[in-house]
């Protein structure tokens, strides 16, 4: 099980999250790559960051819009999806070469993200431009009931995928993410975040939001690296995870 | 004796440059890597075009300045410029990588390029990026008389430099550029430019305002792919190439 | 009958569209505010050609989408388009006070456009925007079978509506364009084009994709100013008008 | 003597600045107009504060260089200084309009504010600027030595202008501004900035890097909004100002 956290959020003079505080207690990073935020400065001292703290570089390629952190649905055509995915994968990635890694891994962020989840053809175009340019990194992805399906599209491309669960989010007895307007999907207090880590790790399972044990099949955990308590569930998590 | 020429300046919806109609003439194409100029999907397409014809692919890394194409000198730290260097040269590169192929050389543009022309901190932070990132790599820098001393400088960064001359520009006495600011420093008419691309790629020399000729030391030739001539010149210097 | 036309569409060092040539024929220009096209010293160009041409000059806000052209639908919440409506509307108005002329109308450009004719939240919110910051600035909105309902929300909210037809678009049997995918939605060449002008100014209506004649009730007719036949259809147009 | 702050400087998703905490302490608001800092949204917001509190709105247009804050020089041609400045005066009037307000002074930011004091060429492209789109308005000028010959320009343009000494630089014995490369140039803590404020308001003078008493012709002073003291420094000031 492995900690997953966005990092190198900042951009130009404005400063973005706890990355020195996080880094230390995480396996892998997502470096955002320019377009929803960061900047090629940025990204060079996050990823030298990551290097000293031995943590596995991935790309996180955004929609261009920095206005809206990539959060907007953009309608992004399939050619030219490819085309950004490849061009933030490709500056990442040689910024990793000066510090002598190299991106190990995709997880793309915000609205390309949950497009990917809701909409076959995007998802499928995002495998084949990680098939194309980058065929041994995994391609990060959101755990649900459907594993089964995007395990299949994925060795299908010829990509692997890693299935990650969010600790601060509340899941339905379906095993979905309760939606964002609706009461307690998102859980904000130390407390709760680390006992929906600790579970995930110790047992493989989360509690609905109705109370159910629910299994779940995860590679990763998302920890959030901007929030009240991004430092401290950070290291909670991997104090947990070290000790199973 | 290359001909080499900027490629792919088009931005979104907004065409520039007669590439289609260039391409099939030259030996290097500079590739513009989305700060100045280009952007994703155009850089796919020159990318794709340029492996059609064989021709080499260059980094053309401009300055963050779409409005002033990267003509407008910035004043950008060393740690950025490399930064933004990297960044540009990793995009571009991944993007070869799909079509099969890879960056060949580097190129400057515009205020990048002048400024490293006048200061040599500038120039020791590009030779030093270039080292880091892509050591095979060529840097395509402005013939002029202290050919010795940026070759020597090259030498000493452990990286290989490529002199070019301009097929538009006059030349004085000294070897150097005359200012654009000057009477009769640009040539526009086709039979100025192909004499100077003759008279280059035969003799080694260019006739300069003053009438002299005067010996130039060159790798390369840089044709202009948006001018009024730029498909029927780079077609007579292809030409004229084959037949010396 | 006014000929409306989007101006000012070029961007830094990129050209589009002919507006030298359309700019005497038109009564109104949509100038571009920067965010999808334009900049500010295009802007400034392109308001003192429209005051030399006596035009009348309109806002033509759209996303900021710069590679997309504007055209890509974006989810910017209600709040924020309010704000990037008035601060386009601003920014040109202030161009114009420095020509001794003043925005004299509003049209959205692009996905906004087309979104705000689709989504009554998007409508209301612009048509609030504009009784907030240019209450005496006439909305341009798309003429349909619903002018009715689209005159009266305008009542309501206090602002005048013009409702414009397309010069290029074919309709259908109810008024509503034809879909962009299916085949004949769009006139490319010049008799069909300025018959459809014709049509409009001298009989009111149109002649739909399945050859009925349909009135359309509209204020304004949009002429493309990039297409092949923009500066003759102009023109042509701008005669018919004048002889009605 | 007038308090002025920099306020609105956050960006997108990205927060800066104790905009909240300072705002009710002072008496005009440099409002950031989107080129350097700032979004349509931002400007909103912060325009909304400014007139809750009473606080006097100028525009602080800047260079386009987000990545670089407006802090690094460009060769921007006089015809686009002018473009620019007009474009985010207006833009942030419009928004002015929308509160009720407007915007009542023009102070440049930056590189821009700098280039305009070392350079009278973009001084006095700024001055016609001012007296072209919002005649009324003064513009803030840094108070040095030199007041007499940058009242006479104004007045030559036919503006005013009001001259600005730093709450927390030093000045030598000149009265010019300590670089800030020398050591001492900048004050840090609270005292030092409380302390040059107090002797501005109450004895119309600063001491000098040498210790030498010297007389500032201001008619205002600049608090700064994001450093750690900025809340404290700005409710210093106040009481002092009314105080006097």
């Amino acid at each position: 099980m492995k900690l997953n956290c966005d990092m190198g959020e900042s951009f130009g003079g404005w400063a973005k999250g706890q990355d020195s505080h996080v880094m230390p207690f995480i396996d892998m990073a997502n470096i955002a790559c320019g377009f929803h935020a960061s900047d090629p400065l940025t990204m060079d001292k996050t990823v030298r960051m990551a290097v000293e703290n031995n943590v596995k570089i991935g790309a996180h390629p955004g929609y261009p819009d920095l206005i809206g952190f990539g959060r907007r649905n953009m309608d992004i055509a399939p050619q030219e999806l490819e085309a950004i995915l490849i061009y933030q994968i490709g500056a990442l990635d040689a910024i990793c070469q000066k510090h002598g890694t190299e991106v190990s891994y995709i997880k793309p962020h915000g609205a390309m993200y949950n497009q990917m989840m809701k909409d076959k053809t995007i998802l499928s175009t995002i495998m084949k431009t990680v098939r194309k340019v980058r065929p041994l990194c995994p391609l990060v992805v959101m755990a649900t009931p459907n594993n089964d399906i995007i395990r299949a599209m994925a060795q299908e491309h010829g990509i692997e995928v890693w299935f990650e669960a969010f600790s601060d989010r509340a899941y339905d007895d379906q095993g979905y993410l309760v939606s964002r307007n609706e009461a307690g999907s998102v859980y904000t207090d130390f407390t709760s975040i680390k006992n929906q880590i600790c579970q995930i790790i110790e047992e493989g399972c989360v509690t609905t939001i109705t109370g159910k044990k629910l299994s779940i099949d995860v590679d990763t955990i998302c920890i959030h690296g901007d929030g009240e308590h991004a430092a401290s569930v950070s290291e909670a998590a991997a104090v947990m995870r070290r000790a199973n």
